[in-house]
């Protein structure tokens, strides 16, 4: 089968693999209709990571199940199903209690493990025409049959439960205000999901002006922080009064002036959110950042206002989405049609084309930020 | 003043009484620039209550501060304000716990007060020119200056919220689905909340046309229980599916087959309700009942499906709205143009109307559901 | 292996039948150490029920692994484990959201599948030398290995959980008082998980000496309900302040005055429990109970005071015990000393004796109250 | 009157000053029977604070009753009352929230106010022998007449319930393990609520052995840091298994061998939580501090490992305690004799003796941890 294969640092190749077999009697095999580049993948492509020749990416997959284990008892062959980018044991104590990010079983030594990328455990990527999917009955989430909601439905796996999750993170009330930092596609869910619950304010910062009038497009309010200082923009517009919550769906690779500053937006967030408010954290925080870009950062340790923190009586959320604990109900919603999260999808492409997709998107060229592969199309 | 007086059963006058004054240093006045005719206003309309001639009624009500007693400290002189229906004192238990509906220090032996009603402690209702606050500085919600969004405000009084509140009753999450039975000025605002805060289907039982239209306009999926059962009707459109959560919006005076049956709302909530799922019940039930069906009904008592509810691993939370407890985020949710209840607002009146307009609502003849009386206009 | 077998009503015996097999890769097969007789088991016992000659009982039950499907990863054979009365398959939407006990597929056509007990399930109970464990990687929690806390691992498996969900189902906060209606071992297990979560008062109802005597050995108020009735007694001890919390540790069979009274129980705790309070009902009602004492109760009616109910702003809830979302941590407090529930437990015999104990705990002589079986002993 | 105050770094008397008198109708006088030296007073006490001499010390009060304002409703002259450290209006956002420790109205310009501090409003301490209360019916907590449980009442103020609240901060269900870093008053209390709440293991983290011996005594484990890294300390009881919690009872001046390493708590609390859990810091932290390590710690940033702590998916709730949302309940257990945390006093001094006292618990000798002070003695 074609799968899109690591080289080298900026390069991705099609390749012919072997098929992926049931290894498992709770495996199951995925014919891929739909799998979708990450931002998250670009670490990896940009070879900032430990990631070897050879691994084949995608984290973001649903398909059709074309051959299941001897112990799989709730999926049928045919069956129309998402993949959360976690891969769960179902049986451990934090799968049990909903912590499917940090499953201690699918791979040892670490909490949590992922499809297709780096230190998270033994699990090929999506980016292929099949996939293997272990603990098939706990990971797979069964959809509609039929291709109806199809962009909408492979978000499902990552980007709209995690931008969920950030907003659950910061403990975010109906009627609350929320900043949130960034606007790629985990910052646009994040800000589409606080409206889906009823946020009365959602700020959006980003200096992306595409971005930008994607978050004015379902109903944020812009702000771009390369105009000026975003917290002092946001407390003008609210006449002074500092917001409920915040979101960072920016991570440790943060800008601020034109350069790397890790810590900029937690210190922003420190900031705008007032006392007894709450911040979540869903952006990404590495222990281990070789590229850092000071002793301290590469070993993930970051300034951090906590005077200010603990005045403010603040909290923080953090961590990997736990996509099982939100994707039934958000899956739901899309099917009643109160939800269509690939608004964020800017392309729709053959599994040949994607080696170009990276390439253009790892520049941020042709307006690249969401690209789902059909690898079997 | 002019305000708004019952007299005997199915008569209300307006009267010229005495301007209430400050009988407490943390009294407010308030000039009353709305205040609405609730549906339970009717009970005592009817005759069926222990109301004596001279109440004057009004629980819904805002204005304009124009007088505070000397240990006001928050509110000023000209401060508009919305006034929840409950009356708190603040430091009690409950109050403090947040349960401002079942204040303990207002209204002596009972646990609760509220402005204008039978047996809710000495407060005169607010369906007239003036209004005393007691405890202003915990009662009052304050509002931007103005007269913008006055029919909104004026709901987060009393059915805004307790429609939130039923739906917060019965542990509804977003992107849950949900029936509301009832979709009289309370079920309209509950099908709302749920659909501002991410229901993935809301149902909304009645049989009277109108409500149902207007269920159907803010996106609910109208159920006629005059044409089939509303149960059946929901699992038919639902494939056989039971729903998360439902609302009572009805209450003890519940009809079925075009008798009175008080416990038809919640056996057909408990059969609708998959398992683990919840029941919010705002709509009233009385432990006296000299008008009910039958001797158990007079005493408050009903026939309840206990066995299939605990088979079912239901819940059920009930009472009247903690009005504090959601207005502050809802009047936020109205200012930021998220959410208008006051499409529930059938006619705007003046004072001099009111007898009239008593008369309409009780026979639910013209389209009278939901009346806003301006007793200074 | 030798089994204990319902023969007909009043009567079970000890026969040998065939050992369980491994019949699905996720099965696991126990050798039984210790297995306990429920008071529910008394239901079938007393041939209440449909159970048909021939079911082997059991269903708290825990042992040592002796072989494992295929499919089965955390589990080894020599594993100590008990097992939660109810069988989950760990990946339904019920499952998932930690409501074992409503497993939507272990029982078809039902909400909930447990071993050896009729209509919950093709799973032959654990009063026996052996046990088939379906799931066996969800459903097996893990103990120290040894033979230490038999008795009060044993418990892990029902009544601790039980008692402890009675009292979670409350809305029970640490600080506050509660009613547990009933003295029966869930009933103790409920008072004794209110003052191991820091209850500032429980009160414990029955009428059988040896019980109050025993809750009154771990700080439980006592209160004998044929003395005087129970709610009078509770707020005299109070100086008329009402409770915070009331669980119903009962159930169906409920007496008052001598005789059965299905509503008694549910009427105390309405009358018991402050406005604002809460209830918890693990104790078992039917929708369908043939012996019932009147045509309501046979099919599951109750008259409830709905009316105060509402009055008060109380809330219930009800249903069996997710044995898993309780298990773990209550194993942790037994292995750090901080819980004994083997307290209860008055007998521990051969399953040669099964027969004679369950005559004797059916007539409630020679004190016993909670029988541990050790079938390979 | 007589009362401590404050005349320069190291160096308070007792002298005359005058009464407080009812400056607001909501006052009230309070006659002190009991008032504590708290940790934080040390601060203003060695001069690290902008402190100015005339400054009454004391935040930790209780008494009875002398005098009320006009407007106080609830209590009555006579009544024996404690009152939380924090001062609360009752009725801006944040105090009907729960969150009395931050109120906006209180200490203009800042969310939070205080008797007897530097910095936290106009409220003159109670290390004297009368008290202005304002916002007296919110404030006061009502005790029962007479002397009984005196010094664990007096603890109410504000040790028992912030070492409470950090425990809750930190997410803590019963049955889980936690760390507790100090072992002072506050640290004690929050050892003592962990167990309290069920906690499975305590582990008490400190270097005092007297300390380390009370926190034995009510059956934690003692970890003393000098004698080897208590992270492996902790890590080698539980054979390698991390802790579901941890609390910062330390706060900024945390030392490391032998000198203020201001992050060193939070470094190891976050090395010694497993994944998934919760941090809890009620130990303070400051946005500026003049005698601060270096130029970060000067003001209030802190270098903290945000890569673990995200990788680990932990949660960390900060912020002083809101004593109103758990004095109640608090009060309550001591009543019915489940909590006595007077254990942490050591002396119960009259006032003329609270300079020599100050002096000697500065310095941490002669067994000096908390000092009750009888001003009416």
């Amino acid at each position: 089968m074609k799968a899109v294969v690591y080289e080298k640092p900026f390069s991705v190749t099609v390749k012919t693999v072997p098929e992926p077999k049931i290894l498992h009697p709770n495996d199951a095999i995925v014919k891929v209709t739909t799998t979708c580049i990450c931002g998250s993948d670009l670490h990896m492509y940009e070879g900032r990571t430990a990631a070897e020749p050879g691994i084949i990416f995608g984290h973001e997959n649903m398909g059709i199940v074309t051959e299941i284990g001897a112990g799989v008892s709730r999926l049928k062959v045919g069956d129309r199903v998402v993949m959360p980018f976690n891969v769960g044991c179902g049986h451990c104590r934090n799968c049990e209690a909903g912590y499917t990010a940090f499953c201690t079983e699918v791979n040892p030594g670490f909490a949590g493990g992922a499809y297709g990328y780096v230190a998270m455990g033994p699990y090929p990527g999506g980016q292929a025409q099949y996939l293997r999917v272990p603990w098939a009955d706990f990971n797979a989430l069964s959809l509609p049959p039929g291709t109806e909601h199809e962009a909408d439905f492979a978000l499902l796996a990552d980007i709209f439960p995690t931008g969920w999750h950030g907003v659950s993170l910061s403990g975010f009330q109906p009627g609350e205000s929320i900043a949130i930092f960034g606007g790629g596609p985990v910052g646009l869910m994040a800000a589409y999901s606080a409206i889906l619950r009823g946020a009365s304010e959602v700020y959006s910062i980003d200096r992306v002006p595409e971005r930008l009038a994607k978050a004015q497009s379902i109903g944020a309010i812009p702000i771009n922080f390369d105009k000026a200082d975003a917290v002092e923009q946001i407390l003008q517009l609210r006449h002074g009064e500092m917001v409920d919550r915040a979101v960072d769906a920016v991570g440790y690779q943060a800008v601020s002036g034109g350069k790397e500053v890790p810590n900029t937006v937690l210190v922003s967030m420190v900031r705008v959110v007032r006392a007894t408010g709450g911040i979540g954290v869903p952006g990404l925080y590495v222990p281990s950042d070789p590229g850092g870009v000071d002793p301290h950062a590469k070993e993930g340790y970051l300034m951090f206002p906590f005077g200010k923190f603990f005045e403010k009586g603040l909290s923080i959320g953090t961590g990997q989405c736990n996509v099982k604990h939100y994707n039934r109900q958000l899956r739901d919603m899309i099917i009643a049609g109160r939800a269509t999260p690939s608004f964020v999808v800017s392309h729709e492409i053959r599994i040949d084309e994607a080696p170009a997709a990276y390439e253009k998107f790892d520049k941020r060229i042709e307006g690249y930020t969401k690209v789902l592969i059909h690898p079997n199309a």
